[in-house]
């Protein structure tokens, strides 16, 4: 049956109504794990995956999703999704749950392939420094990559760079983890630190390097509830004793769990902050270590 | 070479000097492995097992290693491991990497199988109310609850339980992501829900449910930085313009990522707290909300 997106050149119809897609050994589900598992993506590649219920819903919400493949069960059961794909110009595929699971180990029964552009930071920097912005080192595990890109949604950062070395940030275990904030967010990766760190200091953001042996205490530069002004009119945060304004513009820096940050690294920061440890841990990870520094400055930055 | 001591029943030998194992395919990998995979443990089976370096180290250090296991590289990098497990009592076995990697693709070449006693709740209570403790219900995921532990461990509580439903806070998986913080405090699984709390409340402590709908904003009831005492003299926590007071003894109650908390558990709660999301994220996950529950009390109670 037609759909009025028509037929696509490879002879697969759009709409709901179309078969439904049974074949785990075809091409087209080794096209899509491909996708999904190659290790490093040409420059150009604009797509990216998106597995399971939850990332699919991000990526369709965000308008970006070229081929929404679910079974007819997520079909039934979200019915929304397939419009919007469809309205957004998308291809909607009905497919087994064996088809999906060949696909992905994680899809669940849903993924959408999207295309969704590389941000370059100039654009970013084009409307003025940037409120808060989280840029990652030599961040080699894509589950606390995701993570950190979750924490830096949920903290109103509107920009994680993932600096040369790290993991692709497009990935789809990264997306997964990041429960779809990947789509939230401007995310670039790639970006040599030394140049991002400049630029981003130019704008006019302070770089702030989170570091084990970091010279300022987090959690003593960190503004107090309630009442935001003190008596001599000051904002709190820029009343610590510590000599760190947490409510300006800042850039916060994440080394590898390991190593922690290079010299270079922390050679462009503007200061460095160390998380206290109370207990016996010898560090957090880093998703752990942006939720309380990001967490730290939307609170400075009475981002709410 | 015969060490101080002496043979095992099995026959291997206990010093550094013995033959290295290098059978992948034996009965004794087969026994490491089920350990590692073993879905249900027996209630009084108290072995865990520590994998990769980080686990293995803290293990050792709790002193708790029955049987250390390590490819030849390991014990001349780490001379310290394999003595401190023989002056505790411990056995150590070199063995191949293929064999450290048939028993766990997490070794690394290094794994430990440890006696490490579960935690009743008497025991804890025995002392008086604990400053700081983490329940989890129906916490699933291994990776999340390994961290979480770990924020627990930074945070400086000394207690973490997991309630009936959960995953097993003893299994590999769990402790590997604890980065060894498992070793740090005491973690209590399989353990009822309303006892729990229950217990807990009646030895002193207030029970704050983080919930993404609860009526407490996280942010507002942190303390301020430096000067700890206001104008009334006050403790900035109980000045707390929402009622809450982070400076008493406090158990937080997490629940699951995507259901959240119980009717139970609520009910069972003496306020509900959420933490603010100021971007697009839904919410955060169990162990980034328990790292910014943990050190909002962490920091309230003075703990440095």
């Amino acid at each position: 049956m037609s759909t009025p997106l028509g037929r696509r050149p490879d002879g697969l119809d759009a709409g709901v109504n179309e078969e439904v897609f049974a074949n785990p050994r075809s091409d087209r589900v080794k096209t899509v794990r491909n996708l999904i598992a190659r290790a490093g993506r040409m420059a150009d590649d604009r797509r990216v995956v998106a597995e399971g219920p939850q990332a699919v819903r991000e990526a369709v919400a965000a308008g970006c999703v070229g081929d929404l493949w679910l079974t007819p069960e997520w079909d039934d059961r979200e019915v929304g999704l397939a419009f919007a794909v469809r309205d957004a110009g998308g291809y909607v595929h009905l497919a087994t749950r064996a088809v999906l699971d060949a696909m992905s180990a994680a899809a669940q029964g849903v993924l959408a392939i999207c295309t969704w552009p590389d941000v370059g930071l100039a654009q970013v920097l084009a409307d003025g420094p940037p409120d808060l912005v989280a840029v990652f080192e030599d961040a080699r595990d894509p589950g606390n990559a995701g993570s950190a890109i979750r924490a830096a949604d949920a903290a109103g950062a509107s920009l994680a760079i993932f600096t040369v070395g790290c993991v692709d940030p497009r990935s789809a275990k990264v997306i997964r983890s990041s429960a779809g904030s990947f789509f939230h967010l401007a995310v670039a990766g790639g970006v040599p630190l030394d140049e991002t760190l400049v630029a981003l200091s130019a704008a006019g953001c302070q770089i702030l390097a989170a570091d084990g042996a970091g010279r300022h205490d987090l959690l003593e530069s960190a503004p107090p509830f309630g009442d935001m002004t003190h008596d001599d009119g000051s904002s709190p945060s820029s009343a610590g004793g510590l000599g760190l304004d947490l409510s300006k513009p800042t850039v916060w820096l994440f080394g590898n769990e390991a190593r922690g940050l290079s010299e270079e690294a922390m050679a462009l920061a503007d200061a460095s902050v160390r998380i206290p440890i109370f207990g016996r841990a010898e560090s957090l990870n880093v998703a752990m270590a942006a939720t309380l520094c990001l967490y730290a400055s939307a609170q400075a930055q009475g981002n709410r």
